[in-house]
C-alpha cells in the first residue's frame, strides 16, 4: 500500500502560482489520466473505508465527483452530489462557509439521504476544511450521519484537520 | 435492456421551471442516489462503447464527470476532465461555443491526450449539443480522434445530434 501511495504521490504535479500567485497547486489530472493510478486510487479509498456501513457516497463538485462516482460504483453504493448554490434543481439545504476574504456555500437536495443513513463524504483535497465541514452538516441536516470523511490529499500545514475534528477522517496522500 | 432503460427513465424526475421559467428540467440525482440504478446506467454505457477501442475518456464539467468517472473505472481507461475556463491549472485548449445569449467555454489541458489516441466523450445531458461539439474540438486539438459521444439523455426537440453529424453518438434514454 506504500509503494501505491508513492506511486499516486509522483505522479500528483505542481503548478506554481494556481489559482493565484504564491499558491502551489496540486494538479491531479496525471493520475486521473492514467487508467492504472486512477484504479490504484480508487482500490485505496476502497481498502479504506469498505468497513465503514455506509449507504451512500456524497461527493463535493466538482473534482470530488470524479473519485465519488467511481468509488460508488466500485462499493456498490448510491452516489449525492453536494453542489455549488443555484446548481441543484430541486428542494436544498444551504449552508455557507469562510473562504478567505467572504463567504462561498454548498448545497445538498432535501431528499438526498434518508434520515438515519450512514454518508462517506469524500473529496480530492483538505485544505483549510471549510468545505469539508459545509458538507458534513449538509448531510446531517438531512438527518444522514457522516461515516468518515475521505480526501486523495491533505495539505498538512493549513491544519485542516483540526476542523474536523468530530469526524473520522482519511486521507491517502499528505503534503 | 429495454427494461432496464425504461427503469432509468422512470426514475429521473421532472423539475418544473428549472434553471429558469418554462424549462422542465430533467433531474438525475434519483438514478445516481440509488446504487442499482447508478449501477445500471454505467452498465449500459459500458455494453455501448466497450469495443469502439477508446483509451481515454473525456468528459465534461460537472455532471458528466460522475458518469465518465465511473465508466472509466469499469472500462480500465484514463479519465480526462473538460472543465469551464480557470479552473484547470495547467495550460489548456480552449473553445467557446454559443449560448441562447452570449457565449461560455471549455478547456482541455494540452497534455491531457496524446496524438492519435482514441478518446469516448461522455455528459449526462444532450440539448443543443454546443458544449459537445466544444467538447470534441478540444479533444481534437490535442491530438486526439473522437470515438464516440455518449449521453444519458437526449433532448430529441432540441435536435442537438444535428450539431454533432460528424461523430458516432450514442444516447440512453430520450425525450
Amino acid at each position: 500500500m506504500k509503494k501505491q501511495i508513492e506511486q499516486l504521490k509522483q505522479a500528483i504535479r505542481d503548478v506554481p502560482d494556481f489559482p493565484k500567485e504564491g499558491i502551489l497547486f496540486k494538479d491531479i489530472t496525471p493520475v486521473l489520466q492514467d487508467a492504472q493510478l486512477f484504479a490504484t486510487a480508487i482500490e485505496l479509498f476502497a481498502k479504506q473505508t469498505e468497513n465503514l456501513g455506509f449507504e451512500l457516497i456524497a461527493a463535493i463538485e466538482s473534482r470530488g465527483f470524479i473519485f465519488g462516482a467511481a468509488l460508488a460504483l466500485k462499493l456498490n453504493k448510491g452516489f449525492v452530489p453536494i453542489r455549488k448554490p443555484g446548481k441543484l434543481p430541486y428542494k436544498t439545504f444551504k449552508e455557507e462557509y469562510q473562504l478567505e476574504y467572504g463567504t462561498d456555500a454548498l448545497e445538498i437536495h432535501q431528499d438526498a439521504v434518508t434520515p438515519g443513513q450512514k454518508v462517506l463524504l469524500i473529496d480530492d483535497l483538505l485544505a483549510t476544511g471549510g468545505t469539508a465541514l459545509a458538507s458534513a452538516k449538509l448531510v446531517e441536516r438531512c438527518g444522514g450521519k457522516v461515516a468518515a470523511i475521505c480526501f486523495l490529499i491533505e495539505l498538512t500545514f493549513l491544519n485542516g484537520i483540526q476542523k474536523l475534528g468530530n469526524y473520522q477522517v482519511k486521507t491517502l496522500i499528505k503534503f
